[in-house]
């Protein structure tokens, strides 16, 4: 059987496409000394098509070929929001996302930009009150119109240096600062522009949000009741003149997004690029639930034993013991659950921020996996295989020990040494971390729509990209990410952020013991 | 290297899952005997969670393991919409999406069953005139009323006997019709429901759907003036009692979708379900614009001379002489386009609806793919190797002909004869069509979204499976199609559906000629 080694090129060329932002600064500088009318055209046209860093390779002409890492889809992303209507949650969330996939993405927060230019100016005992906010104010506006522009060109002169996604954190909430975004823009034309407004309406997630920003570095050292009224007074002047995206906006040919209530309600508008499509898709399967994503790899499998990769071996003696082990341990947390689900119920918890009472089980379709849940009792929990989650396949590899591949292929073992994140395995069907990464999107979209519980039992590698996204590893630690046998994470997204536990088997007690977590 | 077949168990559960009506029927009265609580708790587990036919599998109690394709989200999509709308366009497409992601899906029409009922009522020269449509006729609207109950109870009991999705296409245009409908849904507890409005504004798009309404079977025999006019007063009545979706369908619960101008805006309500995501996510990824969709097969490799499959050979001669005619024909082609669109814009055919200039190539990531579009020119085309569009991984069956397959493994063989859709190749990674399936749906969302010509260079497997979504090919007719080599299929999705044409090369012309298209 001839294995070919297949998408050498693409892996090189994803290694110079994802490399960080001194290569690319290099580069770019090469790139001016190009046609530039040569380089806007290709820019342009591979602007809005199918661009999936590790999956997809463009073909260009030689002559741009170092500079493959320029091309795709670069989108300048314009939030806009009354502030505490979670757009810095929604962004944080989408910089996690899309970096994940592998797009370089960076946010500039213009909040940020104005407290270091007003060091100092702490008039009225917060570093700005609500005056500086008011319409009226046009000289505060001058200042604020400054700082946001000062933003924009941070921005678009790193997305000239290799960035992918460039992302607006502001307010942005009068037609009048759009346009004039909109006209610095203009003259960049590899850029995508896409606005995303937040909206909530939702009490609850109001009141928990303004409770969020009275702790914000604006109100350090003021009193609650100080700061509570500052704050009402900066919304009120932003409600004076805030303009929600609409019609006029239509005219403009832009393409934007609401977000209505956190995925509630979702309007998109006149969508083109490959990239605002996967955006908004994410955006609009979002949920506040509170719930935990449980995450482990399968009990000891008797490959484990000897050290072989790969292959689809059943577990172990001590494998299924894990296995049983778990089973008891996830009822145990699922009935302390049910007590904190009626301890919300007492407190009158909205039903929309109440526990879900189904939990859901997921493994690949892997034996090791497969045995690992058969203590799971299928009235009680959702199961499901999914192929997926299968383990990264090996290729020629498959069933081999990591010994074995050094002495039977030494220059594979040491092209994957040097970048376990871009090497694919060789062999027909042979996958790379980032050919994984693509297979398991479907399922990052689902667990964000989910709200019930989730156990998930997979293998090493889907484990640390799983994990990856969830506690936003940097891509250069996740493939080094000590994932341990029979040890099990529990993650619970919370509207600040994302909380992880880890917990050990530990065989003589039969039981989980927690650890401290090492990001 | 132990090789363990990986997924019998699903295949099986795939092939009951996704058998006929009849099977379907006759599972369903066996699940009768069974406690009815049970199984309708399973049902609305399952409803709303990941659900992929083929790659994600349930584990279920085994008192419910036979009813396996029982399960799984149910979803009833009402459509919302003036009559010439669009309605039955976005219906057939989701319909044709949905079948090929292997979810039994089927539409109710309820004009159709009107025009059945009415059949010799022939006042005013057609089947029912603009009068039958007077809100204030409540003669006429009690008869409205039943016959879209009449197509409910069809669609409700279809559902039961097995079906996935039922469509109920129908104006539906008032709260109150809507309101009744939820109202007799309220009883089906094991049922999602998924209102979908279509609203056209674009005059371009009105006037052609106007036009092709007066060729309905309600005018038949009528003269144009007289079925135009008919037809306007039948619109008109419509108009007068038709209430958007909108704040108060909110207050209900209920999830719902408003498609405007053909995917231009797109806005969705309290979306939950799983399936409900995936199809607003492809509609909202349409668009109108004329284009060629160009699909083959790559050149004869030298593995095809000798009959083997999988692997990653080179072109042949002969196959190296086929991509470079490829590459001269699609120019021709192209210059061809160029005429038509100079055209379009003397006859001022409005921007939207012109031709797009660029032409994208996509082939995969396998050598004989790309070898053959080695002539085409990366400054002319966007050229993109990806590697969704790889052939089907034949496990341990790869680099064998088909002989060597029968004498190795007879009993593979013989499963794969019987069941060429749900088999799955042996062996680590072998996939199955159905797993094909699942890989290629971003692939079938991009060629949507897409507005540009497009040349797709691929294998056997995939190109059939590409070709069934496209087609419309029913799904036990699609792993038989006949895909010779060197042979070239043109589609142009038309607003009113899709044209296929098909051309040989011809080793001796060095040329393409048109053959005709069995389907």
């Amino acid at each position: 059987m001839p294995y070919v080694k297949v998408g050498s090129i693409d892996i090189a060329t994803a290694a110079t496409r994802i490399s960080g932002p001194a290569t690319a600064m290099s580069n770019g500088i090469g790139l001016s000394n190009m046609d530039p009318l040569t380089v806007s055209a290709y820019r342009r046209r591979s602007l809005c098509s199918i661009d999936q860093p590790g999956v997809v390779m463009s073909k260009l002409p030689q002559e741009l070929e170092d500079t493959q890492h320029e091309f795709g889809s670069k989108l300048v992303v314009i939030m806009v929001g009354l502030p505490a209507r979670g757009k810095s949650y929604l962004v944080k969330k989408l910089q996690r996302y899309l970096t994940w996939l592998q797009y370089d993405t960076k946010v500039f927060n213009v909040g940020n930009r104005r407290r270091i230019a007003s060091k100092g100016d702490n008039t009225n005992g917060t570093s700005h009150s609500h005056a500086f906010f008011d319409p009226q104010n046009s000289a505060a506006k001058t200042i604020r119109d400054e700082l946001a522009l000062e933003s924009l060109e941070e921005l678009i002169s790193w997305l000239k240096q290799g960035g992918r996604v460039g992302i607006h954190d502001a307010t942005n909430s009068t037609r009048e600062r759009r346009k004039m975004i909109l006209n610095r823009l203009e003259s960049e034309p590899n850029c995508r522009v896409l606005f995303i407004e937040s909206i909530c309406t939702d009490p609850v997630v109001l009141a928990h949000n303004l409770t969020m920003k009275l702790s914000s570095p604006d109100y350090k050292g003021v009193d609650e009741a100080t700061a509570r009224n500052d704050f009402k007074k900066r919304l009120e002047n932003y409600e004076r003149s805030y303009q929600t995206l609409g019609e006029e906006d239509e005219e403009d040919g832009i393409q934007y997004c609401k977000l209505i209530n956190v995925g509630k309600k979702v309007i998109a508008y006149n969508i083109q690029g490959y990239l605002a499509g996967q955006c908004i898709f994410y955006l609009m399967n979002f949920n506040l639930s509170p719930r935990c994503i449980w995450l482990t790899r399968h009990g000891e499998s008797i490959d484990n034993l000897v050290g072989k990769i790969g292959g689809d071996a059943p577990l172990s003696a001590r494998g299924k013991r894990y296995g049983a082990c778990l089973s008891r341990f996830i009822k145990y947390q699922r009935e302390e659950n049910e007590v904190l689900r009626q301890k919300e119920e007492e407190l009158e918890t909205p039903i929309n921020y109440r526990r879900d009472r189904t939990v859901a089980v997921w493994t690949s379709m892997l034996t090791r996996t497969k045995e690992t849940v058969e203590e799971f009792d299928p009235n009680e929990y959702d199961i499901k295989h999914i192929r997926f989650l299968n383990e990264i396949y090996a290729g020629i590899c498959e069933g081999l020990s990591y010994n074995q591949i050094e002495q039977l292929y030494p220059e594979e073992f040491e092209s994957r040494r040097e970048n376990k994140l871009f090497y694919r395995y060789p062999g027909m069907g042979g996958e790379s971390y980032l050919d994984v990464i693509q297979r398991l999107n479907p399922l990052i979209i689902e667990l964000e729509r989910m709200t019930s519980d989730l156990v998930i039992v997979t293998h090493r590698v889907v484990l640390r990209i799983l994990l990856g996204y969830l506690m936003d590893i940097d891509r250069s630690k996740m493939p080094e990410m000590e994932v341990q046998l029979h040890t099990l994470y529990c993650v619970e997204p919370k509207p600040h952020g994302t909380v992880v536990r880890k917990f050990k088997w530990v065989e003589e007690l039969d039981w989980f013991i927690e650890e401290p977590v090492d990001k």
